[in-house]
């Protein structure tokens, strides 16, 4: 490869990193403002979508997942919880831990907040041959698992000054 | 096309919607705990975020931008500013006008905080071929401008709810 060559890919590369970036910031943006819609706080909507992927967790693993100190998810469970977003629960496994269950799936207003987005998305999705859109797909998964690492290795790093 | 196949499609398209929500959870996350290791607020963060793309711009804008109260985001370049991580200054083209200037590119805290995502994003994008990292990042510009629709949407819906 020429060293020509090797500068293009590096600029494509790079190129590469600040629309993923893009695309973060945007990402966050929008959740910011489907927040500010539903009128609550930021910090409590992101936790609702943790929630409604990771299904119910304890308070400690929400506040690790969100970064959070123990004491800041503790009066967002209540808030939530007050607004009928999600119930505390024991955990059926083990009845000396509680859980987090979201509840919040069937609210009309945050299932009607999320169609236009959903719909842009298929739409979207649907510009592409099926051989294109499981290349994105695969593609998505890796970018994801990417992020995953990273979130795990911040979260031990910040425990561990908090251990120390 | 048979229906089979149509339904095969839709199944594809359904799977890439929550890959993209997937990876948007992981986002939000991965900045929630960047703003943690950095002991900065979620929302003062994610300002910082938006002026490194935006480049400068008033505290209206900013307050669009993230779906905060123009109070909530006066208070909040007070503290970035007490910390150096944004100044104001007098708009160049309008007198009349106040931006909010980034200055937080030259922290190192900051810098090194991105270093890890930034490799493993370029190790990622150093497994593709120049053919389809352009393509996926046609894609990534295409769900940018998704996303920026639906940001805007949102933002013009409450601005109505507010002024109505």
């Amino acid at each position: 490869m020429s060293s020509q060559q090797q500068n293009h890919n590096a600029d494509l590369q790079e190129k590469f990193t600040l629309l993923m970036r893009g695309l973060g910031t945007r990402t966050v943006q929008y959740q910011q403002n489907v927040a500010a819609s539903l009128g609550l706080y930021n910090n409590d909507y992101i936790s609702v979508d943790i929630l409604r992927e990771k299904g119910p967790i304890t308070a400690g693993e929400l506040s690790k997942l969100t970064g959070l100190a123990t004491g800041s998810v503790t009066a967002l469970i209540d808030r939530l919880e007050k607004i009928g977003y999600v119930r505390r629960q024991n955990d059926p496994g083990d009845r000396r831990k509680v859980i987090i269950v979201p509840e919040y799936e069937n609210k009309e207003e945050v299932y009607n907040t999320y169609i236009p987005l959903h719909d842009a998305m298929i739409e979207l999705a649907s510009s592409y041959t099926e051989e294109e859109l499981a290349f994105i797909s695969q593609f998505l998964g890796k970018a994801s698992s990417v992020l995953e690492d990273q979130i795990q290795r911040l979260s031990s790093a910040s425990n561990q000054t908090s251990s120390s």
